[in-house]
């Protein structure tokens, strides 16, 4: 970021805070406009930080997916392996289950739009960075060799979807998320 | 239904078989008026059998809905009671993912919309259809006692979307449903 004046400093950090908690309410279809009223700047301001929705998308992810990376870096030496990837997925449904827009941003396969090429390729970055916790788990014998990271991603967004209308969305996914690890009817 | 003229079922049977490819293709969007061409008959006709959109999805459901409740019931005295959940379950998602607007119809969780209410609807009486398939599978201990049919159709419906966009949805949906049958990490 280039060298900024005290206030435009000021004024990056209340958009994007106001951006984090209106794509959390109203997904990836968020106003622009309605998130400079509510920091309380011109719709030019807004502008000049991100030029356009993608941009603003990419920070307010940006933030949160880095969080669940680090998560992943000090899941990594943890006792059971099984326990951290569990520990891993709760916290990425839990994060997809709050904002509307991250369960897309899950979703590796195929996208419809260049804003979802973007969130694409947000998923691919993801993806890698959590490869070691799975691999280490499947080692240990908890998960079959053949599931990828793709697929842990995949059935959480699936989850997050379906459960959007729920009284307690995040409860619900975080169930669901258990009864996926589970297996609704295991091998006996 | 009405007595109807030879002709007027005939167009009737020819709207229904059009709108089932196209919602299939393009899901509950899909154009009323679009219907009419490729049935070769006016906007009229269509909107005389479908007053609107609602009607016309309920049609398209209704049918395909019906024959997988009636596989529930020629499933029902199947020698495995976990084969024959199974083999549900499958059949529900293939269906789902080659007809697009299903996944919402299957969707048991609060609707954000009139049309959406009416999808409902159908999820309900479909969800009551299948409970004695769950019954029968959870008391041969195939299936953990407090799962519902709602679990079952909220986790294919998450799966149906999260794999729309992939090369081969359908292959990519049933192969997510064996890992959430199997279970991604089940107890050991």
């Amino acid at each position: 970021m280039p060298v900024q004046r005290a206030d435009a400093r000021r004024n990056y950090a209340r958009i994007l805070a106001v951006a984090e908690a209106e794509v959390a309410e109203r997904g990836a279809d968020a106003s622009l406009e309605q998130i400079a009223r509510v920091a309380g700047v011109g719709s030019a301001t807004v502008r000049r930080h991100f030029p356009n929705r993608r941009a603003l998308l990419d920070a307010v992810f940006h933030e949160r997916l880095e969080a669940l990376r680090d998560r992943v870096r000090e899941l990594a030496d943890a006792p059971d392996p099984r326990a951290a990837l569990l520990e891993w997925l709760r916290a990425v449904t839990a994060y997809a289950a709050s904002a509307r827009g991250a369960a897309v941003a899950l979703t590796p396969d195929a996208p419809v739009s260049a804003e979802e090429a973007h969130m694409n390729a947000c998923a691919a970055k993801f993806t890698e960075a959590a490869d070691p916790l799975l691999r280490r788990a499947a080692r240990d014998g908890a998960v079959a060799p053949d599931v990828t990271v793709a697929d842990l991603l995949t059935l959480i967004a699936g989850i997050v979807w379906a459960t959007e209308h729920h009284q307690d969305p995040a409860a619900e996914a975080d169930r669901l998320l258990g009864l996926t690890v589970a297996g609704l009817s295991p091998e006996r």
